[in-house]
Protein backbone atom coordinates (compact mmCIF):
# COMPACT_ATOMS: atom_id res chain seq x y z
CA UNK A 1 0.00 0.00 0.00
CA UNK A 2 1.25 3.56 -0.83
CA UNK A 3 2.11 6.10 2.04
CA UNK A 4 1.33 9.81 1.41
CA UNK A 5 2.05 12.58 3.42
CA UNK A 6 -0.45 15.22 3.51
CA UNK A 7 1.31 18.60 5.39
CA UNK A 8 -1.26 21.20 5.91
CA UNK A 9 -0.54 25.24 7.37
CA UNK A 10 -3.06 25.30 9.68
CA UNK A 11 -7.16 24.69 9.37
CA UNK A 12 -8.64 27.54 7.17
CA UNK A 13 -8.65 29.40 4.02
CA UNK A 14 -7.54 32.65 5.41
CA UNK A 15 -4.91 31.54 7.37
CA UNK A 16 -4.12 28.15 7.06
CA UNK A 17 -4.67 24.85 4.89
CA UNK A 18 -8.18 25.86 2.81
CA UNK A 19 -10.22 22.95 4.36
CA UNK A 20 -12.07 21.34 1.04
CA UNK A 21 -8.82 21.33 -0.18
CA UNK A 22 -7.38 19.31 2.08
CA UNK A 23 -10.57 17.03 2.82
CA UNK A 24 -10.97 16.19 -0.82
CA UNK A 25 -7.29 15.28 -0.99
CA UNK A 26 -7.60 12.37 1.43
CA UNK A 27 -10.39 11.41 0.03
CA UNK A 28 -8.60 10.91 -3.09
CA UNK A 29 -5.63 9.50 -1.24
CA UNK A 30 -8.29 6.67 0.85
CA UNK A 31 -10.66 5.62 -2.53
CA UNK A 32 -7.15 5.15 -4.77
CA UNK A 33 -5.99 2.65 -2.25
CA UNK A 34 -3.44 4.99 -0.55
CA UNK A 35 -2.59 5.42 3.49
CA UNK A 36 -1.97 9.10 4.28
CA UNK A 37 -0.08 10.81 7.27
CA UNK A 38 -1.19 14.93 8.02
CA UNK A 39 2.08 16.60 9.14
CA UNK A 40 2.59 20.30 9.85
CA UNK A 41 5.21 22.64 11.57
CA UNK A 42 5.13 23.04 14.84
CA UNK A 43 5.45 27.04 14.53
CA UNK A 44 2.32 29.83 15.17
CA UNK A 45 0.56 30.75 12.26
CA UNK A 46 1.91 34.40 10.92
CA UNK A 47 -1.52 35.57 12.14
CA UNK A 48 -5.28 34.16 13.02
CA UNK A 49 -8.09 35.61 10.71
CA UNK A 50 -11.50 36.29 11.28
CA UNK A 51 -13.43 33.76 8.31
CA UNK A 52 -16.61 35.71 8.82
CA UNK A 53 -15.37 39.14 8.53
CA UNK A 54 -12.14 38.44 6.97
CA UNK A 55 -10.52 40.33 9.76
CA UNK A 56 -7.17 39.83 11.58
CA UNK A 57 -7.75 39.13 15.10
CA UNK A 58 -5.37 41.52 16.76
CA UNK A 59 -3.58 39.67 19.65
CA UNK A 60 -4.78 36.66 18.99
CA UNK A 61 -2.47 33.72 18.70
CA UNK A 62 -2.74 29.86 17.08
CA UNK A 63 -0.38 27.07 16.36
CA UNK A 64 -0.15 25.90 12.89
CA UNK A 65 -0.05 22.11 14.28
CA UNK A 66 -2.09 22.39 16.68
CA UNK A 67 -4.74 23.76 14.79
CA UNK A 68 -4.15 21.05 11.27
CA UNK A 69 -5.05 18.81 13.73
CA UNK A 70 -8.59 19.64 13.30
CA UNK A 71 -8.53 18.61 9.97
CA UNK A 72 -6.55 15.57 10.54
CA UNK A 73 -8.94 14.50 13.20
CA UNK A 74 -6.11 14.50 15.93
CA UNK A 75 -3.96 12.39 13.78
CA UNK A 76 -1.24 14.88 12.99
CA UNK A 77 2.51 14.86 13.42
CA UNK A 78 4.83 17.94 13.12
CA UNK A 79 7.12 18.29 10.34
CA UNK A 80 10.17 16.64 12.55
CA UNK A 81 8.89 13.29 13.11
CA UNK A 82 9.26 12.41 9.38
CA UNK A 83 10.83 9.15 8.52
CA UNK A 84 11.45 9.77 4.62
CA UNK A 85 12.03 5.81 4.35
CA UNK A 86 8.32 4.67 5.07
CA UNK A 87 6.71 7.81 2.75
CA UNK A 88 6.54 6.97 -0.84
CA UNK A 89 5.32 10.98 -1.75
CA UNK A 90 4.08 14.04 -0.43
CA UNK A 91 0.78 16.26 -0.70
CA UNK A 92 0.40 19.78 -0.19
CA UNK A 93 -3.06 21.59 -0.05
CA UNK A 94 -3.86 25.29 -0.78
CA UNK A 95 -4.95 28.06 1.32
CA UNK A 96 -3.33 31.03 2.53
CA UNK A 97 -1.95 29.01 4.76
CA UNK A 98 0.71 28.02 2.33
CA UNK A 99 1.57 31.70 1.70
CA UNK A 100 2.09 32.51 4.99
CA UNK A 101 2.83 29.85 7.42
CA UNK A 102 4.91 27.83 5.17
CA UNK A 103 6.36 30.21 3.09
CA UNK A 104 5.97 34.01 3.13
CA UNK A 105 5.04 34.28 -0.47
CA UNK A 106 1.92 37.04 1.29
CA UNK A 107 4.35 39.49 2.35
CA UNK A 108 7.58 39.15 0.64
CA UNK A 109 6.43 37.85 -3.30
CA UNK A 110 9.09 36.37 -5.42
CA UNK A 111 11.95 37.05 -2.98
CA UNK A 112 9.57 34.38 -0.55
CA UNK A 113 11.51 32.42 1.60
CA UNK A 114 9.87 28.30 2.61
CA UNK A 115 9.78 28.36 6.37
CA UNK A 116 12.83 26.53 8.06
CA UNK A 117 11.24 23.32 9.25
CA UNK A 118 9.22 23.36 6.18
CA UNK A 119 11.85 23.62 3.95
CA UNK A 120 13.96 21.07 5.90
CA UNK A 121 10.41 18.73 5.68
CA UNK A 122 9.64 18.96 2.02
CA UNK A 123 13.85 18.30 0.60
CA UNK A 124 13.61 15.08 2.05
CA UNK A 125 10.73 14.01 -0.91
CA UNK A 126 12.69 16.30 -3.09
CA UNK A 127 16.14 14.31 -2.44
CA UNK A 128 14.88 11.14 -2.29
CA UNK A 129 13.30 11.71 -5.63
CA UNK A 130 9.69 11.02 -4.44
CA UNK A 131 6.70 13.07 -6.04
CA UNK A 132 5.16 16.16 -4.86
CA UNK A 133 2.01 17.50 -5.11
CA UNK A 134 1.00 21.05 -4.59
CA UNK A 135 -2.04 22.58 -4.92
CA UNK A 136 -3.70 26.06 -5.44
CA UNK A 137 -1.15 28.70 -4.18
CA UNK A 138 0.85 26.05 -2.42
CA UNK A 139 3.32 25.59 -5.78
CA UNK A 140 4.59 28.99 -5.42
CA UNK A 141 7.28 27.03 -3.28
CA UNK A 142 8.07 24.61 -6.11
CA UNK A 143 10.83 27.11 -7.92
CA UNK A 144 12.43 27.25 -4.42
CA UNK A 145 12.54 24.24 -3.71
CA UNK A 146 13.54 22.71 -7.31
CA UNK A 147 15.39 25.51 -8.48
CA UNK A 148 15.64 26.90 -12.19
CA UNK A 149 13.45 25.66 -14.78
CA UNK A 150 11.04 23.66 -13.22
CA UNK A 151 7.18 23.11 -14.52
CA UNK A 152 3.86 24.33 -12.46
CA UNK A 153 0.83 26.61 -12.34
CA UNK A 154 -0.73 28.44 -9.79
CA UNK A 155 -3.50 28.96 -12.58
CA UNK A 156 -4.07 31.73 -14.48
CA UNK A 157 -3.35 34.52 -12.25
CA UNK A 158 -0.65 37.03 -14.06
CA UNK A 159 0.89 38.83 -10.91
CA UNK A 160 1.53 35.32 -9.28
CA UNK A 161 2.28 33.26 -12.40
CA UNK A 162 5.20 36.50 -13.02
CA UNK A 163 6.10 35.78 -9.22
CA UNK A 164 6.74 32.00 -9.85
CA UNK A 165 8.77 32.63 -13.31
CA UNK A 166 10.67 35.43 -11.30
CA UNK A 167 12.07 33.07 -9.03
CA UNK A 168 13.12 30.81 -11.51
CA UNK A 169 9.98 28.56 -12.46
CA UNK A 170 9.06 27.94 -15.35
CA UNK A 171 4.75 28.62 -15.05
CA UNK A 172 2.43 27.14 -17.09
CA UNK A 173 -1.39 28.24 -17.46
CA UNK A 174 -3.78 26.12 -16.64
CA UNK A 175 -7.28 25.99 -15.94
CA UNK A 176 -9.00 24.41 -12.70
CA UNK A 177 -9.77 21.10 -14.05
CA UNK A 178 -5.81 20.70 -15.14
CA UNK A 179 -2.69 19.27 -13.27
CA UNK A 180 0.59 20.60 -15.06
CA UNK A 181 2.92 17.74 -14.21
CA UNK A 182 7.27 18.35 -14.41
CA UNK A 183 7.87 14.49 -15.01
CA UNK A 184 12.10 14.75 -14.55
CA UNK A 185 11.26 15.92 -11.41
CA UNK A 186 8.48 14.04 -10.01
CA UNK A 187 6.08 17.71 -9.41
CA UNK A 188 2.47 18.08 -9.96
CA UNK A 189 0.18 20.97 -9.23
CA UNK A 190 -3.82 21.90 -9.85
CA UNK A 191 -4.99 25.49 -9.51
CA UNK A 192 -7.87 24.15 -7.21
CA UNK A 193 -9.85 26.97 -5.27
CA UNK A 194 -7.03 29.71 -7.18
CA UNK A 195 -9.63 29.36 -10.11
CA UNK A 196 -12.65 26.67 -8.65
CA UNK A 197 -16.21 28.35 -8.54
CA UNK A 198 -17.68 25.12 -6.71
CA UNK A 199 -16.42 22.31 -4.68
CA UNK A 200 -16.71 20.04 -7.39
CA UNK A 201 -14.47 22.16 -9.97
CA UNK A 202 -11.71 22.03 -7.41
CA UNK A 203 -12.45 18.15 -6.75
CA UNK A 204 -11.69 17.51 -10.61
CA UNK A 205 -8.03 18.81 -10.50
CA UNK A 206 -7.41 17.17 -6.94
CA UNK A 207 -8.47 13.96 -7.95
CA UNK A 208 -6.24 13.98 -10.84
CA UNK A 209 -3.22 15.50 -9.08
CA UNK A 210 -3.67 12.64 -6.53
CA UNK A 211 -3.71 10.16 -9.23
CA UNK A 212 -0.59 11.22 -11.02
CA UNK A 213 1.01 11.66 -7.85
CA UNK A 214 0.48 7.57 -7.26
CA UNK A 215 1.78 7.31 -10.24
CA UNK A 216 4.74 8.69 -10.15
CA UNK A 217 5.45 6.47 -7.07
CA UNK B 1 -31.97 24.56 -8.46
CA UNK B 2 -32.85 22.74 -5.40
CA UNK B 3 -31.59 25.11 -2.15
CA UNK B 4 -30.18 23.33 0.44
CA UNK B 5 -29.11 24.72 4.27
CA UNK B 6 -26.03 22.72 5.95
CA UNK B 7 -25.90 23.48 9.66
CA UNK B 8 -22.66 23.79 11.65
CA UNK B 9 -21.40 23.62 14.77
CA UNK B 10 -18.25 24.78 14.89
CA UNK B 11 -14.73 23.60 13.41
CA UNK B 12 -12.96 20.70 14.19
CA UNK B 13 -14.41 16.95 15.64
CA UNK B 14 -14.06 17.38 19.32
CA UNK B 15 -15.33 20.89 19.84
CA UNK B 16 -17.12 21.50 16.32
CA UNK B 17 -18.42 20.87 13.03
CA UNK B 18 -16.73 16.81 11.93
CA UNK B 19 -14.44 18.67 9.11
CA UNK B 20 -14.93 15.36 7.08
CA UNK B 21 -18.07 14.91 6.99
CA UNK B 22 -19.47 18.69 6.54
CA UNK B 23 -17.10 19.26 3.51
CA UNK B 24 -18.33 15.62 2.33
CA UNK B 25 -22.09 16.37 2.30
CA UNK B 26 -21.19 20.22 0.52
CA UNK B 27 -19.27 18.23 -2.28
CA UNK B 28 -21.81 15.34 -2.78
CA UNK B 29 -24.72 18.30 -2.90
CA UNK B 30 -22.93 20.35 -5.23
CA UNK B 31 -22.23 16.82 -7.40
CA UNK B 32 -25.92 16.15 -7.50
CA UNK B 33 -26.75 19.65 -8.63
CA UNK B 34 -28.06 21.18 -5.51
CA UNK B 35 -27.14 24.82 -4.03
CA UNK B 36 -25.98 24.79 -0.46
CA UNK B 37 -25.50 27.79 1.83
CA UNK B 38 -24.10 27.15 5.43
CA UNK B 39 -25.83 28.65 8.44
CA UNK B 40 -24.51 28.31 12.25
CA UNK B 41 -25.92 29.80 15.43
CA UNK B 42 -23.62 32.89 17.01
CA UNK B 43 -23.23 31.39 20.50
CA UNK B 44 -19.61 30.39 22.18
CA UNK B 45 -18.55 26.76 21.83
CA UNK B 46 -19.13 24.69 24.71
CA UNK B 47 -15.26 24.34 24.99
CA UNK B 48 -12.40 24.55 22.80
CA UNK B 49 -10.63 21.69 22.05
CA UNK B 50 -6.74 21.79 21.59
CA UNK B 51 -7.37 18.33 18.65
CA UNK B 52 -3.85 17.23 19.17
CA UNK B 53 -3.66 16.40 22.75
CA UNK B 54 -7.46 16.00 22.99
CA UNK B 55 -7.16 18.31 26.11
CA UNK B 56 -10.02 20.86 26.54
CA UNK B 57 -8.15 24.53 26.65
CA UNK B 58 -8.72 26.22 29.94
CA UNK B 59 -9.97 29.78 29.58
CA UNK B 60 -10.31 29.64 25.81
CA UNK B 61 -13.42 30.84 23.96
CA UNK B 62 -14.11 30.59 20.60
CA UNK B 63 -17.84 31.42 18.83
CA UNK B 64 -19.88 28.79 16.66
CA UNK B 65 -20.22 30.85 14.09
CA UNK B 66 -17.04 32.78 13.47
CA UNK B 67 -15.28 29.16 13.46
CA UNK B 68 -18.07 27.52 10.97
CA UNK B 69 -16.71 29.97 8.47
CA UNK B 70 -13.32 28.06 8.10
CA UNK B 71 -15.15 25.20 6.64
CA UNK B 72 -17.71 27.85 5.07
CA UNK B 73 -14.85 29.41 3.39
CA UNK B 74 -16.51 32.75 5.11
CA UNK B 75 -19.90 31.89 3.50
CA UNK B 76 -21.89 30.98 6.64
CA UNK B 77 -24.89 33.30 8.25
CA UNK B 78 -26.09 33.09 11.72
CA UNK B 79 -28.95 30.93 12.33
CA UNK B 80 -31.37 33.64 12.77
CA UNK B 81 -30.76 35.05 9.57
CA UNK B 82 -32.77 32.12 7.82
CA UNK B 83 -35.44 32.85 4.83
CA UNK B 84 -37.10 29.47 5.14
CA UNK B 85 -39.02 29.95 1.97
CA UNK B 86 -36.29 29.55 -0.26
CA UNK B 87 -34.44 26.65 1.27
CA UNK B 88 -35.90 23.03 0.38
CA UNK B 89 -33.94 21.24 3.31
CA UNK B 90 -31.40 20.93 6.06
CA UNK B 91 -28.23 19.00 6.65
CA UNK B 92 -26.47 18.43 10.03
CA UNK B 93 -23.46 16.79 10.23
CA UNK B 94 -22.02 15.27 13.22
CA UNK B 95 -18.89 16.24 15.33
CA UNK B 96 -19.03 16.47 19.23
CA UNK B 97 -19.85 20.16 18.53
CA UNK B 98 -23.45 18.54 17.08
CA UNK B 99 -23.70 17.42 21.09
CA UNK B 100 -22.34 20.17 22.66
CA UNK B 101 -23.30 23.25 21.13
CA UNK B 102 -26.41 21.95 18.70
CA UNK B 103 -27.87 20.74 22.04
CA UNK B 104 -26.25 19.42 25.17
CA UNK B 105 -26.38 15.43 24.55
CA UNK B 106 -22.63 15.46 25.69
CA UNK B 107 -23.42 16.81 28.97
CA UNK B 108 -26.98 15.84 29.60
CA UNK B 109 -27.68 12.54 28.15
CA UNK B 110 -31.49 11.40 27.10
CA UNK B 111 -32.47 14.70 29.23
CA UNK B 112 -30.94 17.32 26.65
CA UNK B 113 -32.34 20.09 25.26
CA UNK B 114 -31.71 21.63 21.97
CA UNK B 115 -29.92 25.08 22.16
CA UNK B 116 -32.37 27.38 21.61
CA UNK B 117 -31.61 29.19 18.75
CA UNK B 118 -30.78 25.70 17.07
CA UNK B 119 -34.15 24.72 18.21
CA UNK B 120 -36.18 27.15 16.13
CA UNK B 121 -33.77 26.87 12.86
CA UNK B 122 -34.76 23.54 12.83
CA UNK B 123 -37.93 23.76 13.73
CA UNK B 124 -39.04 25.61 10.43
CA UNK B 125 -37.60 23.09 8.47
CA UNK B 126 -40.24 20.65 9.99
CA UNK B 127 -42.86 22.92 10.44
CA UNK B 128 -42.46 23.50 6.21
CA UNK B 129 -42.31 19.22 6.05
CA UNK B 130 -39.29 20.11 4.63
CA UNK B 131 -36.48 16.70 4.83
CA UNK B 132 -33.48 17.25 6.80
CA UNK B 133 -30.34 14.86 7.03
CA UNK B 134 -28.99 14.48 10.17
CA UNK B 135 -24.91 12.42 10.08
CA UNK B 136 -22.90 10.84 12.57
CA UNK B 137 -23.75 12.22 16.51
CA UNK B 138 -26.45 14.66 15.30
CA UNK B 139 -29.38 12.47 14.91
CA UNK B 140 -29.61 12.81 18.49
CA UNK B 141 -31.68 15.26 18.49
CA UNK B 142 -34.17 13.88 16.27
CA UNK B 143 -36.28 12.23 19.18
CA UNK B 144 -36.31 15.96 20.54
CA UNK B 145 -37.47 17.92 17.16
CA UNK B 146 -40.17 15.44 16.18
CA UNK B 147 -41.42 13.76 18.91
CA UNK B 148 -42.65 10.20 19.96
CA UNK B 149 -42.13 7.16 17.28
CA UNK B 150 -39.66 8.99 15.03
CA UNK B 151 -37.12 6.76 13.19
CA UNK B 152 -33.38 7.48 13.17
CA UNK B 153 -29.93 6.03 13.84
CA UNK B 154 -26.51 6.70 15.32
CA UNK B 155 -24.72 3.57 14.18
CA UNK B 156 -24.69 0.47 17.02
CA UNK B 157 -23.28 1.91 20.09
CA UNK B 158 -26.10 0.43 22.80
CA UNK B 159 -25.72 3.54 24.92
CA UNK B 160 -26.24 6.07 22.39
CA UNK B 161 -29.39 4.13 21.22
CA UNK B 162 -30.40 3.53 24.29
CA UNK B 163 -30.72 7.28 24.94
CA UNK B 164 -32.23 7.86 21.18
CA UNK B 165 -35.37 5.17 22.91
CA UNK B 166 -35.45 6.63 26.01
CA UNK B 167 -36.20 10.31 24.38
CA UNK B 168 -39.03 8.97 22.57
CA UNK B 169 -37.45 7.38 19.10
CA UNK B 170 -37.05 4.21 17.54
CA UNK B 171 -33.68 3.44 16.97
CA UNK B 172 -32.66 1.44 13.94
CA UNK B 173 -29.42 0.05 14.14
CA UNK B 174 -27.47 0.71 10.74
CA UNK B 175 -23.99 0.27 9.35
CA UNK B 176 -21.37 2.62 8.59
CA UNK B 177 -22.73 2.35 4.74
CA UNK B 178 -26.26 2.99 5.33
CA UNK B 179 -29.47 5.12 5.59
CA UNK B 180 -32.18 5.19 7.81
CA UNK B 181 -35.53 6.60 6.65
CA UNK B 182 -38.52 8.15 8.09
CA UNK B 183 -40.59 8.53 4.85
CA UNK B 184 -43.61 10.36 6.77
CA UNK B 185 -41.37 13.03 9.05
CA UNK B 186 -38.50 12.97 5.74
CA UNK B 187 -35.78 12.35 7.97
CA UNK B 188 -32.77 10.63 7.28
CA UNK B 189 -29.64 9.92 9.10
CA UNK B 190 -26.29 8.00 8.65
CA UNK B 191 -23.70 6.64 11.28
CA UNK B 192 -20.32 8.59 9.09
CA UNK B 193 -18.03 8.03 11.73
CA UNK B 194 -19.95 7.53 14.10
CA UNK B 195 -18.40 3.87 12.97
CA UNK B 196 -16.46 5.19 9.74
CA UNK B 197 -12.91 3.57 9.95
CA UNK B 198 -12.13 6.08 7.11
CA UNK B 199 -13.01 8.43 4.67
CA UNK B 200 -14.12 7.24 1.96
CA UNK B 201 -16.41 4.52 4.21
CA UNK B 202 -18.14 7.57 5.63
CA UNK B 203 -18.57 9.12 1.86
CA UNK B 204 -20.55 6.22 1.11
CA UNK B 205 -23.80 6.85 4.21
CA UNK B 206 -23.09 10.56 2.98
CA UNK B 207 -23.43 10.63 -0.56
CA UNK B 208 -26.49 8.75 -0.15
CA UNK B 209 -27.72 10.48 2.24
CA UNK B 210 -28.12 13.61 0.86
CA UNK B 211 -29.03 12.09 -2.55
CA UNK B 212 -32.33 11.06 0.07
CA UNK B 213 -32.87 14.45 0.92
CA UNK B 214 -32.55 15.95 -1.99
CA UNK B 215 -35.67 12.87 -3.36
CA UNK B 216 -37.57 13.99 -0.41
CA UNK B 217 -37.47 18.03 -1.41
Amino acid sequence: MKKIAVLLSGAGVFDGSEIHESVLAMLALDKLGAEYQCFAPNINQMHVVNHLTGEVEAGEQRNVLIESARIARGEVKATDELDIAIFDGLIIPGGFGAAKNLCNFATNGSDCEVSPEVSVFIREFVEASKPVGFICIAPIMIPRLYGEGVNGTIGSDLETAQAFNLMGGIHQAAEVQEIIVDEERKVVSTPAYMLAGSISEANIGIEKLVKKVLELV
